[in-house]
């Protein structure tokens, strides 16, 4: 049978994936969630039409959105989650034997409770004993926590509808006093080649807040254009001068201490367009 | 009006872009060549159904399947482009000012005709005087042309249709034998995630071969998981001991030295693909 | 979220539905089985990947199917219906109070079950107790039981696949044995416009056993072009000099005496198309 | 190459159709036109992405909106065509000898000049000397020519865009005006399965205004339902006592005399529409 599920990208670009059922849908407060059954990428996390992330290609984007700043930072010890309801992120997290604690701000809960019933590979991470889930508004919560975080992980949907606010300087602002001396954020920031202009715009804004300001690319199949990008604005520590993994090797698919290296070599039109 | 061209790079998982109109279609002995003008991505080359290039993001896999073996070989002097009809590899080779003479073995005439009616910005490179084009096959004019060449690039389609000779392992040795010493080359080789067992053999046939191997990644949007591979087999030269563009620099778009090495740093699980 | 199915009527045209929620999928000795819920056609039972019914438009293929052979048939006690397993057409059946009898023998009694849990407005006609459900060979059946029944319909899926010794002269033959004298059957026999062959063949087979021979035309929007037609073999009455519904009007939404009779005005190129 | 079209016919549901080649596209300063070569249909005329006519199937569409009424019409002598620029219907109306004069009022050129250049068939008879060509619209030449016509053919696109004026009740008086005495006026109306609401308020406004109101149906595969409406209103002659074709008889492939009595036999659902 023919049926396939069709993300526009743009409105002149998608991907399409044969599926064989749907597991789940529901219209939350937040958005709609999807849960799709497809033959190619296997399970997949849709959420208000877009794919969030599939049983075969996540572990590149939670393992780099999560790795790279946790090496980054010397001692990690305090880590905050916004966004990242399906809980791919925190399990990379908790990986990190120095983690003490690993919050998670998620406003809309059902994204965490369809991650538990569909996605246990996704959402094993919410079974340790230091992640605690805050369910409500990211950038309240930020406002609400002054100097508590040691690094920051904003694991946004699109900067369209609920997720706008991430992407807003003021948001950026309040991160940096979220954060402790010393401490590390990163936000997902799209593709180079779709969002020029919006990755432009977030360099400069993060750029003019945190001494420390890098973006880094790593490619997610399901996401549009396949090359995606994090920026990460620090206090203090260097990604370029990082050690990686230090004596506690963590499990990855996709991260080693080369990749995180790499992840920085930014290809020339991409230069160029944080030099705008 | 709803028009859209769909690839289906597997039998579940495709791409769709919103055409606005057919610019060429054509049955030729080998292959069905159609060219697009997509509303995304601009014109686009596609064979037998498979995305060749696109304006918007053609200028990734050009340069990359191009300048890596080129600057890391110290002379590159004659060089051979084994597929390539469109152009728009030869464009990138003839930015080197050492190479003295670069040769495209094409089997399909009518790749290069309808890239030189329809694609100008990749098949400008045929005007330069040092390009020689040979309308034939590339496994042919290896083996009659043993000790000749400095580079050696195989830009082929997929490996299936006319281009599966040019995945074999006697393929690879008949470019050994058309190598001069100090001799590179590099062949397109498919996505890590939806061709891991194709690459796997490939590396393994040409690190049978070649005293240096090395595989390297760009990201390709149009192509499949829009993750990309190069197997690069060389007689002398490392890649990773290269400097990159040396003192004549290039006008680029992708790459950059740091680019180069960077794409050499493989994500853990393509490691062990390759450890297999 | 963007879930279409689409049924590729012939190679080159289709249809596509956006789907709600996928609620069965089966793969039985005889065929796929797949439940949708579609959002302009309501519930949707798809076979080998064909649309067979859907709650919004099954009433005209299934009135017609039914209602023109047994106003037809002047006293028509026992029925037969081949294939439908879902039930509508012997809903349609069991209107009749005439009948005293009417079997069902369906070839896949998982298409009988799956319509019994999704599609209960088909397969309430089920619970009549003149209905006998024989799962097993329609052709066996027939064979087994010469001058049985006054009135056979043929609900068939298409031409190939399980259904197709449903459209061989043989099988056509064997129902003239089954029918009692004065004996009607009907079978759906696909569009004009799609399958001017099959009808052709279809009509000269039948016209060659039977002494009446009728074609009449029902639009089916799900069904190829939309216009379908039913080929009618008749061992005495003739469908146009029926009197349509007698004393006791049936209750119908497609169906009427008018109906009936204009059913049978053929296009011209149909008239042509039977007359070869 | 799989490229494909695809009509939403609603949000929800739509047809889709192999693409060979895209022949023409053109934005007018009323709609989109595009001409595109479709594997199943033949050449395709599409107006705001709404398929207008086919090569293989606007023969049923032309013949039953010309025929119909201008067999009704004793003595058809002054003929109008509202809309119908690609000439479809034109070609129908000068089939009868009766026609003196056949007017096209066509609210955009570029429709006949498209016709003209890429459906030969469909605008042959604009070549009719007793044709002739209006260009603008169709309202206003309602309106300025009273007591004129026998025979009036609203041939409009969908009563969304620029038609919509086609639709409404002061159009139908301005038509009224229009015709001679005995005059006949016929519309296309939508498929009474997805616009019920809009059949019943046209019904009604009709028959407020003329003695005689009739719907009759065709079958028109690449329409929303593949089963299509037409409102008659006369200011006297019945179809229903049309003798149909008079002693020249009309090379036709779809109408024939019981074709135009049957297709006024309205399914009982029809029937209830119109009885709101």
């Amino acid at each position: 049978m023919e049926l396939w599920f069709t993300e526009k990208q743009t409105e002149n670009f998608g991907i399409t994936a044969k599926v064989s059922r749907t597991l789940h849908t529901e219209r939350t407060p937040y958005q709609q969630i999807d849960v799709l059954e497809t033959v190619e990428y296997g399970r997949m996390l849709v959420l208000d039409g877009m794919v969030m992330c599939t049983d075969r290609d996540e572990f590149i984007y939670h393992e780099m959105i999560a790795h790279v700043p946790l090496f980054t930072h010397p001692d990690p010890k305090q880590v905050l989650v916004i966004g990242g309801g399906d809980g791919g992120t925190i399990r990379e997290v908790v990986k990190h034997p120095r983690v003490e604690r690993a919050v998670l701000a998620e406003i809309d809960e059902r994204v965490i409770a369809v991650s538990q019933e569909y996605f246990p590979a996704l959402s094993q991470g919410f079974a340790d004993p230091r992640v605690k889930i805050e369910v409500g508004d990211g950038i309240a919560h930020v406002k609400a926590n002054k100097d508590t975080y040691d690094v920051i992980l904003v694991d946004s949907t699109e900067p369209i509808g609920p997720a706008e606010g991430l992407f807003a300087r003021e948001f950026y602002e309040g991160i940096y006093e979220a954060l402790r001396p010393g401490g590390v954020f990163v936000a997902q920031t799209e593709s180079p080649l779709f969002n020029a202009a919006l990755i432009s715009r977030i360099w400069r804004d993060i750029a003019s807040i945190y001494p420390v300001t890098r973006l880094y690319l790593a490619p997610v199949p399901t996401y549009p254009t396949g090359m995606w990008s994090f920026t990460l604005g620090s206090k203090g520590p260097d990604p370029l001068q990082a050690e990686g993994e230090d004596e506690t090797p963590i499990d990855t698919r996709y991260y080693t201490p080369e990749v995180h290296r790499a992840s920085f070599a930014l290809p020339r039109f991409v230069e160029e367009l944080l030099a705008r």
